[in-house]
């Protein structure tokens, strides 16, 4: 995938950033903490400079010398262009292109295929990547989307075990142990009140797990989750045959409930984000050299 | 409504709290800042102080002759009995009822008949009113309820711009206007991510208007908004004929969309919630000093 060029790659999100550096033929790695330059623009310029400084212990290079290398960043929150010139202003590197985390995450898994890639953890995001490049449905944050999510998974548990305590839907095992849990639909609404998307995406288990003992709630949540998926497929132009990937934690859940061509198209992932950017940084490194 | 029995009552909303005494056969009136018992409990506390002194001051009576008066509080975020006893040591009356702020609004509209009130101002919550005592459907706040709310209504319609923006379901006049609004897809999720249920509420107007000039994105908003309050009437047992009253800033949006037996059985409220605070506080000294 690389030759000998010096790239530098980092695939950036809320929980943590992962750097690689090509350096004379070999790769070095490091993790450091997460970053989203709309949540926390400082924060994320912190963790970059901690990144850059640790690969140049490790590689035993001066940071200006690293500052030379054509670098991808794939970050969190990177919503408007502005951002990307703020954060250049920032950090050291001279030969830089920043995109959000999505880009990266699609080239991790597809490499160089026509595809569609279902990013589901946290939050949540559908891509197809063909000649025409990449073309991307949803996200948006848990507030107005995120859908199939883990933080939407868990939040919608949360919703239909409160309508379910006052009859406006029918109680199950799983929606009763929720009740229980929490000790009582006061409690949920205050939890609800403070949470998190992380905080959220803590109870999709219960959904995953109570779906697989038949549970009529959370059986219609991952059907709801799945109709979504199926629907961001259709307007993104999948076709048959087309490779179909399904990454983070909750993805695994859905693979039963989507159609039977889909299903029949799943491949597992190439690679990590961290390998699509490298991969995108060879692409940005051979531009600015050529 | 009441006789010359000393009463004091009070309507505590987060936006503005309002207090009644009735005093030597006089009715006064007070209004001041918002409360809410669970998100500030400090603030809801000197806001009581406030209105209880602005009280004394009109009526110009010493606070611990005040104190001795029969009260009903009806406060917003009211929702565990602990509070309610922590706000009895916090303020100095001595005969005091503390309730969470609806049943307040329902016997306002209401007075003693049997009927449904549904509350679909910035929050909702629907409720019925019979000879068992009163019954209770939604609210919960927006992150997991308060559907057909105007908190609702502005976030379904930043929801459904930003789908429509991506391909997932039609584009109208309505959804591409919110996006001109805006400025673009990334600034409504900014936007949202920081929004209270209040800043959401500022757009329902454009969901109500839009809905008049037959827009089917927000027809079918409004459409959603009225099966939830239908379906909340069925849970509560409602019967043709029994009275139903609308009540808050998007009510009258959906008188039109809801069922013909429903709409044969609207009646105008018979006064406010602080009328109905009144009436609670009078029951209330009938108990303690039977």
């Amino acid at each position: 995938m690389t030759d000998m060029t010096p790239l530098l790659a980092v695939d950036g999100g809320g929980t943590s950033c992962r750097f690689a550096l090509i350096w004379e033929g070999q790769r070095l790695e490091h993790e450091g903490p997460g970053a989203n330059l709309t949540s926390d623009f400082d924060g994320a310029v912190a963790a970059l400079w901690e990144g850059l400084e640790a690969l140049s212990a490790k590689a035993g290079v001066r940071l200006d010398v690293l500052a030379e290398v054509p670098t991808y960043l794939g970050l969190a929150g990177m919503i408007k262009p502005e951002l990307g010139s703020r954060l250049a202003d920032a950090i050291p590197l001279a030969r830089l292109r920043v995109q959000e985390d999505r880009p990266a995450a699609v080239v991790g898994a597809l490499g160089l295929r026509r595809g569609v890639v279902a990013g589901l953890g946290t939050g949540s995001f559908v891509a197809r990547q063909s000649a025409g490049g990449m073309a991307f449905v949803g996200g948006h944050g848990l507030v107005l989307g995120d859908d199939a999510s883990g933080a939407w998974m868990g939040r919608s548990l949360l919703r239909q075990s409160l309508r379910a305590s006052e009859g406006m839907c029918d109680a199950t095992e799983l929606t009763r142990e929720v009740i229980d849990t929490f000790g009582g639909a006061s409690e949920i609404i205050l939890y609800a009140q403070a949470a998190r998307p992380v905080d959220f995406a803590r109870l999709a288990p219960m959904v995953v797990a109570a779906a697989e003992a038949e549970d009529a709630v959370a059986v219609a949540l991952l059907q709801d989750g799945a109709a979504y998926i199926e629907r961001a497929l259709l307007v993104l132009g999948w076709r048959a045959g087309e490779a179909f990937c399904l990454l983070g934690g909750v993805a695994n859940a859905y693979a039963g409930y989507l159609g039977v061509e889909i299903q029949a198209s799943l491949v597992e992932p190439e690679g990590r984000a961290l390998d699509g950017a490298l991969v995108l940084a060879e692409r940005f490194a051979a531009e600015v050299t050529a």
